[in-house]
């Protein structure tokens, strides 16, 4: 399926507001992280999370992450899918994504009642954007997870097909 | 070397192929694994993994994988080079590509003798792709490690450069 | 922000770059890997190493690390990130880049007076590039760590916002 010359811009300018969210995220910038999400966006971490609505909550989530419980962290992104799906009902452009994401975190021990070893979570962004005012932005995301090391909370994972191989 | 927009093009459609390899292995999909190599395929995974020739090989070779042996997996691909190498002798286009994939593995216990830890396994695929029918398909891949953590079984390593640094 | 065809393709040949740059690290081609980098190239590695400058002491450096300390390694980079900054001085092109790598290391050790784990590094290199003679070098990278596991050696941070949330 050939890409147009647009369509390789669109999906380089999508490409570029993923790498700013981990930049961000490993920056310790939480008000920049939630600027790249839409004023309405939703957020779906799954775990104990619950879903949050709006960037001002997802302000708060980011600023409870980078700021209050990682001392450090790295989020590699890769494996980044874009599909294009037209406009939605203001007449904006809209698109879906797929990304692997493989993020390391250190943590502000002080914030945990037991020794916090560092954690490794491997799982998929699933996004959709919207492109409003000239910038393309997150308007919904959901991680669900592939995997992790040592990451003491709950996870939701992806839906896997289920095995059919017999047992033995 | 300018790009020009067909080539663009051509190696997001192969980098696309890439991404949808490994969503469909770890979603537990290996028929749609085999459909993304062409009818006549090679694989050679090194090890102690016999080359394996043909669509349908293929298939159980996956299957063996994602539905038999992991209980869960993460394969992120990066350092993606493509290179256009002209046509094959049925006119159909070609190229070639070296990937590095890090890849995350956990195990069904109930397939193995011994406990079998989480395993990582970091390398290249070498690849030939061509381009039959409309889309871009793997004509013949070659595993080669760089490294592994945990990982049991045993693995090709790449050729590397011998060391000519003297020991002390 | 839309992209053009040449910035298009002027991305496609920095990546490529640092992906070539990678390939010839773990292949331990120290040679190739110094014919990446300008003249009068400047690396700053932060940590224990001083700031090298020009050519010669890059290669220097790299035979260090990939004939001389590794037995492996695995540098996988992601997340990157290109802004183009018009020309130089020469009336050369210009551009900067900010790119992940997550590097595993497997050391000689006859090199090492104790045993010397498996060790991974992730961080960010900050890249500035010129195009000389119809090609793209790195004319000077810094690399900072966003963190590690095992590395044994100091490390230079990247600069993370500072903490504001109450100690508790």
């Amino acid at each position: 399926m050939p890409y147009t010359l647009e369509q390789l811009s669109d999906r380089q300018d999508l490409v570029d507001l993923l790498h700013a969210y981990c930049r961000a995220v490993d920056d310790n910038r939480p008000d920049d992280v939630a600027d790249l999400f839409a004023e309405d966006c939703v957020l779906d971490y799954g775990g104990d999370y619950t879903n949050l609505v709006g960037r001002n909550l997802a302000r708060k989530f980011f600023t409870g992450g980078t700021d209050r419980l990682y001392k450090r962290s790295a989020h590699h992104v890769s494996n980044i899918e874009i599909g294009f799906t037209g406009t939605d009902g203001d007449g904006r452009r809209t698109a879906t994504g797929s990304t692997y994401v493989w993020a390391w975190h250190e943590f502000n021990q002080d914030q945990f009642e037991a020794e916090m070893p560092n954690a490794w979570v491997y799982g998929r962004y699933y996004d959709r954007f919207v492109h409003h005012d000239g910038q393309w932005l997150i308007a919904a995301r959901t991680f669900r997870a592939l995997g992790h090391h040592d990451w003491q909370s709950p996870v939701t994972y992806i839906d896997r097909e289920p095995r059919v191989s017999p047992i033995r």
